[in-house]
């Protein structure tokens, strides 16, 4: 099986807060990163797509396609933005690392035929780096 | 699937030498690794764990849980010692990457429910790398 | 001349925006990261010391002191925070990496002594990494 | 599972470009990367070997039996050279990462058994870098 | 003293020759990067900026008056390029890491008034990593 | 003013401890880096040559002959070494990073002149980082 894996980055901030929760209970789970302005991180998000290279261009999938995919659907939404407010699927969602690994993949794939054309090339991971020390991957 | 790594640091140091194993035997296998005083590295440790995020939370695992249980089971006992000499687990046992990584293994496991919870959070995966050039990963 | 340099690092979030600018002037010069509800950043703090080893530890300073000092005076009060809202030193300031590191300067500067004693290590440099494309660094 | 990696690395210059394609397919589809006289990268090479640890010397494989095979057929033809023209199995096929993987996956899978002996390691993954926004992975 | 650092990237390829040596002295110099079609890197180049931070904006410089200098005079004509035959200033140069440092610190000085201003803010330094083994730096 | 930096690396053991102290002086410097078998790092090293680069090949110093005086006094004598019991210089000096970074700084200095001739290039800077969060530089 062969797999191509793209690199971006964006800079984002977020809260770890659950409405849910207590103010205690928010606390023991989050930690510091609960206090009530935010805090942020620089996002590393890898894409993952798996296929048959094509045998004239070598290519699974051309990279300026999936380029404009990330571009559209991830980066101009998420970067330099506070994830809580600035977008719109996190308005009751705690943008911890695995649910913004999720509403990525969900949002990379929606729309991927469009992108990315009928052929075989097909998403098969989502991972995103929070910072050096936490990721979080999704097999879609 | 969706799991969450961790990643974490110790310095430690190490030979490699077997008892079992002639002089020439150790030098071919082990080359200056088999230095009779040791040498050390920066070892990175990545634990992976997989499961499915609280629909509350938004977290496989609370990361202050999984922090305690790596820090009593691996970054005391390894953080700034020798390997061989000082964790009892290497007393007959080569500290090579591969039997470094299965004692982490095996040390976060034994005791994954008491510090993790009945939770459906399980160990996934335990990667250690003495350098930046040479890693081992186990799927547990 | 010897020094040593110790590596720190910290989450935040900032918002580059100055009360004194037109909002037309606000984005021209700021651009994205002058978004309303601010932006974070992985911020990497390196403190550089110099100064002649002591000929018995071989050590400029103790490791832990300079720890001590930096813990108190930059990862307690900004890690984990909205600088804008949190610092009080922004309150009026624009939190660039620029002045983001001179504040960092002058408060690692400002109780050096009580921290690092009557030696001669001085306080050499102060450099923030806000990503690994930007950087800031002082001679004090 | 267990498996260890060992991280190579090379530099060297490739085009992308394929002759049965038009100037202006070959632009579409490669870009600036169909410039007539190359560009190059740090190639980063990362061979995966999956086995049972020897019970005594606790290897999977010695590592210096690895890094024969891989300086062999991989670091010597590779290094320092200009894929298209100096490496024989580009005459026809354009050195895509996708293609430059497959191509390093056969050559170390040929002669496996000849450098790394009858033991049960095994070739599990390869997998290259041609810069840190860009990587292919292959599961032999 | 307070500067900022700008960090941008770009792959490239060359082959250190000299038509004035003798194809030994080729050899004996330069080694395998002698090769005759050349080979490349991920260039990473860093321009450093000095000055006293403006006191409202508290910006040295406007990054994106410094991106547009580098993306005219250094990332346009060199990425994706074979230096020895792309970039007219090497028709007669070796680009060795120090030649291709000094013109791009040529470049960005002779342009600097018009694209940063009469301002305080003068390049103080261009580094050049060729690969993470080397680098080449210039106090202009 | 032109200089190259080169990057080595090298994983080595160390203890910090010094006879002239009692045992309670040496855990307040050198806490955990004290205990008694040692540990290890994966040291970096970098050596900084100034110096105009020649006007025919465009190189400061060809770096083969860098590399052969660093393999010959520095990487040789202390890779995959416990440089307390390993390396003369160190029978009565604490290898600290202050230490071992003046040690390698006096050996390159001895035999500079053998190895790279008696051109212009002058050793500027030696620098050990001992781990990501530690580094020691010093001017020479």
């Amino acid at each position: 099986m062969t797999s191509i894996t793209r690199r971006y980055s964006f800079s984002a901030s977020h809260r770890l807060h659950s409405a849910e929760l207590s103010s205690a209970e928010n606390t023991r789970l989050f930690g510091k990163c609960n206090n009530p302005f935010g805090h942020g991180h620089d996002y590393v998000l890898e894409v993952t797509v798996a296929g048959d290279p094509d045998v004239v261009s070598g290519l699974i999938v051309p990279i300026s396609w999936l380029d404009e995919l990330v571009a559209d659907k991830i980066l101009r939404p998420f970067r330099n933005r506070y994830i809580n407010l600035d977008v719109a699927q996190f308005a009751n969602l705690v943008p911890t690392t695995e649910n913004v690994t999720q509403v990525a993949a969900d949002l990379l794939g929606r729309d991927w035929r469009e992108y990315i054309g009928e052929g075989m090339a097909r998403l098969e991971k989502v991972r995103i780096e929070e910072t050096g020390r936490n990721s979080c991957e999704i097999y879609v």
